[in-house]
């Protein structure tokens, strides 16, 4: 590839910081490679929505549609009621180009400070469904503010958006060392969604009987990520269940601030979009205290997506090498403190080193 | 109170090794406070269902509406199909016996072993709603099987049933020093549903005005249970969001073998039914290995809940003397090996040392 077309949305919160320390980090991997990147950025987000009362225009999807890719930092900020640019820009995004797969992978790199007292050798991913389910938007409440008030939302599972993301869940475990998925639902009470996901898992594995496959109950999962996260390789799971099991996931291995998360469309009929799963952390935001590791890890997804397979692995060899350095200084007993942009350098200077 | 009429349902697994050692306590403690106890065993489970197919009657529910209050081990056997038993006898006596309270206390004893590195001072209780969302069993499926299926799952939430959830959280949290309730749901996506949930906490919030009260997505409350569970006391959520909280909570607090739980319907129009929150451990049925605390403890409970203060705190200072116990054994490097039966053995003694 000799060229990529990159849409940015900045975002709110930490976004507007963490994402130049992404773009950085790639334009550096890109020219060493030769390839040619053009940055569009788009101001998407709180700010735009609280001057104009715009959140996304179909102008906005059309322009976004011509790109090769998204990056996206985060979106949500308190001034807004909270669910609407969440749900009006990141979901829409992800609904209006079938980002059907969203990938979500957590390893523990040995020595990063990590809340478990033995966590093992984390190196999991998640195979999270991303345009169904509880997220479909499917729902209502009758007498509404009355005491007789009945709310719903429905989970809407199909069989074609369900056998997609399974059957790119086996080829990714097929391509991972020691073949394992994992289907995580709640199929002993969620009778019917959950039938649909294990008769898919059943029949598909039948195609792939070098996998090994297993299932688990997503309360049982999230034990097994506090106390065996080996347990896991590759996990495929709803759009829901997999919100919740990825930012766990996260937090054992290393925390979101590390967590990086493709929104793929893998026919590549629409751009795909990476984004880092934390949120926009109005708290920190402004104060340089934001980890740019899951953005730039993000940038790297995005590479390996893009078929630049060269230039994602200088990334993700940086990263390793910046947490190495994290885990020498945890060891001395003198965590590092760094800042957002400190970080950012020190991940592009360890890529250089690599050369 | 002068008697207790207790039902017993034993059930699968290890059910009939942890029970016994709950009813011992529970005897022991009676006696001490001169409360007449008559137990009732109900044969409710696999082995029934694999000799009869039957799973609960109508016969049995009469019978066991009779009973001042019920006590279960577990549920489920690799020998049935899974969610069979679990749907047609734990969730029917949830749905029968209305018990719209689903009481899950996290305790971490100091120095019980846990896999969190710094865990801080747990104690939380997570108040689970019992009778709605999307254990309704409302949803289904068209074209089952094709490759144009569609299959549903719908949460259905009333105001009904959340306010009366709600105000019996806001009641408990009243009732604790730190007076902190925390609504868990993910209203940025489930507006409905969400909306409903959030409305009912702002508008009882105005009756409390001496709790604090706060939101957390059930994503985010995932993390907080590993990098900071001190952050919770009472927290209020529905059926789904509780029962996945409550396993990770149980994890980080020492393990499901130790965690409790009530299925309560406090007006007492019902009998309210306590079992330990892990399920019925085929892996390690018939070993000896499985941990009665949780059933103890839920034992414990259930006096509270009958209005038997003393007893049931007899029962939990002698847990947390066994928990000194097992604390020291692991700060001496020869963490405690017991058997089941040693353990009851353990607390029972500890009980007749206090008294
Ligand atoms: C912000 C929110 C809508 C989003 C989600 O629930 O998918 C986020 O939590 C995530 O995981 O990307
Ligand atoms: C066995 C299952 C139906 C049950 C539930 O999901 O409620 C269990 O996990 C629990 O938490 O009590």
């Amino acid at each position: 590839r000799a060229s990529i077309n990159l849409a940015v949305i900045a975002g709110d919160g930490i976004g507007p910081e963490i994402v130049p320390e992404g773009l950085k980090v790639l334009r550096a991997a890109l020219a060493e490679s030769g390839t040619e990147l053009s940055v569009t950025p788009y101001s998407i987000g709180a700010q735009r929505y609280l001057d104009t009362g715009e959140t996304l225009s179909t102008a906005d999807l059309e322009a976004l549609a011509g790109h090769d890719a998204l990056l996206l930092g985060a979106i949500g900020d308190p001034r807004v009621p909270a669910g609407i640019l969440e749900r009006e820009i990141l979901l829409r995004l992800r609904f209006a180009f079938d980002h059907y797969v969203n990938l979500r992978p957590s390893v523990l790199y040995p020595g990063v400070p990590t809340p478990l007292a033995e966590p093992g050798n984390i190196d999991l991913v998640v195979v999270r469904e991303g345009t169904e389910g509880l997220y479909s938007g499917n729902g209502g409440s009758v007498h509404r503010g009355m005491p007789t008030e009945v709310a719903t939302e429905v989970s809407v599972n199909t069989a074609h958006g369900t056998e997609r993301l399974v059957r790119y869940a086996f080829e990714l475990a097929a391509s991972r060392p020691r073949r394992h998925l994992t289907l995580v639902h709640k199929t002993n009470v969620l009778v019917h969604a959950g039938g649909l996901w294990q008769r898919t898992v059943d029949r598909l594995a039948a195609e792939y009987p070098d996998i090994n496959v297993d299932y688990c109950n997503v309360d049982a999962a999230t034990i097994y990520l506090v106390t065996d996260p080996q347990r896991f390789d590759v996990i495929v799971t709803d759009n829901l269940f997999g919100d919740i099991l990825t930012d766990e996931a996260g937090a054992v291995s290393g925390g979101v601030g590390l967590a990086a998360s493709g929104n793929i469309n893998p026919e590549g009929d629409f751009p795909s979009m990476f984004e880092p799963i934390h949120g926009s952390a109005p708290d920190i935001a402004g104060t340089g205290k934001a980890d740019p590791t899951a953005t730039i890890a993000s940038v790297a997804l995005m590479l390996r997506h893009l078929g630049l397979a060269g230039p994602a692995a200088r990334i993700e060899a940086a990263i390793r090498a910046d947490m190495e350095a994290r885990a020498e200084a945890s060891a001395r007993g003198v965590p590092l403190r760094r800042t957002t942009t400190q970080i950012g350098d020190a991940i592009l200077a360890a890529m250089e080193d690599n050369r």
